[in-house]
């Protein structure tokens, strides 16, 4: 699993290099979507970086999720398993015993992404793999240096989260959060903190945007330019840090 | 500001080796301490990814934190007041207008690092400063992907804290909890928790100790490791990932 960074090519480590160098065959897993800018960047990080090629890249069709359920984790845990059986027939059809197969994983493996996952399923069916993981810049690390913020403030937490679990309320004792996979503008629910937003969309590509401010002010702006750019591109990937101004608390650093 | 990564030379990303082929003046905060793995580390990525020099190195004497004060925030805010005052100082000496100045960053510059904080600091006082942050694979990453391991749990909140909150209490409604800053080994005060810790000491090097399994039966042999290696190197880097075994909440997924 090579983390190849949050849409710059040149997020990708030196280490992801010397690793996608090295592989016999690409996985790629594929919704039958338009993201052909991703399909691009892929294409142009294995230029770049593999220039001799000496690889293949077999396509699998990536099962549909039962997105209509309210059970979230067992319709995720259900996806998982689809998705394995289909991995698990690439590799057994692709990967002789001894060859190297890879997964391009967006931003960093371990944040958000069901490959890791994907990988042990395969595993626990007494499939022998050899997993390597390969850290890759998360939209995380991505989003605040191009916003050029601390992700935490001197001493405190900061608490990555999901849209879903934001939209119910926010985190308990924690000013600063982070928010993935969010196609609910969930920050919208939460106008009423004194809080700033650092917002960032297709960080890293070309397209890239970013609005900051404080979040009565700019939610406007933000869900606008979002709903604007999803329609023209097809696709969106956002996330964003909420830092709330809250006077210190009165037991100081605890 | 460069991230570099966090430990592992090979973890520096194609920007970053791109960013620093460009400086004229990399800037360090030298504490005076014994840490020559790391001054060793950061010349050993100079000499790899700039091989054809052209740069200066000048060192500043990192002025010490008051560690005898309660006030933990205060007296990080009086320390980074300091700290800017050197760094002004080295900037205005050593670098010519329209000049590029770095400082090489472990892991990633915006997670638990300083150096944004007095770039801001002396920016504030009016010193024109264009500041860029390259992001850099944190010790967070690094960590689960020696592991092997998801930073998070399908659908779930992680949350990153520091050592000295963790003694207080395991932080609310998360169950995946990072640590970064502990010198106390605060995690001995939760073995009572159903919980699994990842732990691993300077990631990414040839020094790198990982430990795995149950907190109540690990974490004796973590802190014997921890303090054998501390004494034995003189210094000790260590990250961990705590994760509750707890049952789905009633809500499912939220």
């Amino acid at each position: 699993m090579i983390g190849i960074g949050a849409g710059d090519p040149e997020h990708i480590t030196m280490q992801a290099v010397t690793a996608l160098r090295q592989v016999d065959v690409f996985f790629v897993l594929d919704k039958g979507e338009v993201k052909q800018d991703l399909v691009d960047l892929r294409q142009e990080i294995l230029r770049r970086y593999a220039p001799d090629g000496g690889y293949r890249v077999v396509y699998g069709r990536d099962p549909d999720r039962d997105r209509t359920t309210e059970a979230y984790v067992e319709a995720v845990d259900d996806w998982r398993r689809r998705r394995a059986d289909v991995c698990q027939q690439m590799i057994t059809a692709e990967l002789a015993d001894g060859q190297t197969g890879a997964f391009l994983v967006w931003g960093d493996p371990t944040l958000y992404d069901s490959t890791l996952a994907i990988l042990d399923d395969i595993a626990s069916r007494g499939f022998e793999l050899d997993i390597e993981v390969i850290p890759g810049i998360s939209s995380v690390s991505a989003l605040v240096a191009r916003h050029r913020v601390p992700l935490n403030q001197v001493g405190k937490p900061v608490q990555i989260t999901t849209g879903r679990r934001l939209s119910v309320h926010w985190p308990s004792d924690v000013d600063d959060v982070v928010v993935m996979l969010d196609a609910r503008t969930a920050f919208t629910g939460h106008v009423g903190e004194d809080a700033d937003i650092y917002w960032g969309a297709y960080i890293g590509t070309p397209d890239e945007i970013l609005i900051s401010g404080k979040l009565s002010e700019v939610a406007g702006e933000i869900v606008a330019k979002r709903t604007e750019a999803r329609q023209r591109k097809g696709w969106i990937m956002d996330t964003y840090l909420l830092r709330r101004s809250a006077p210190p608390a009165p037991d100081g650093a605890h």
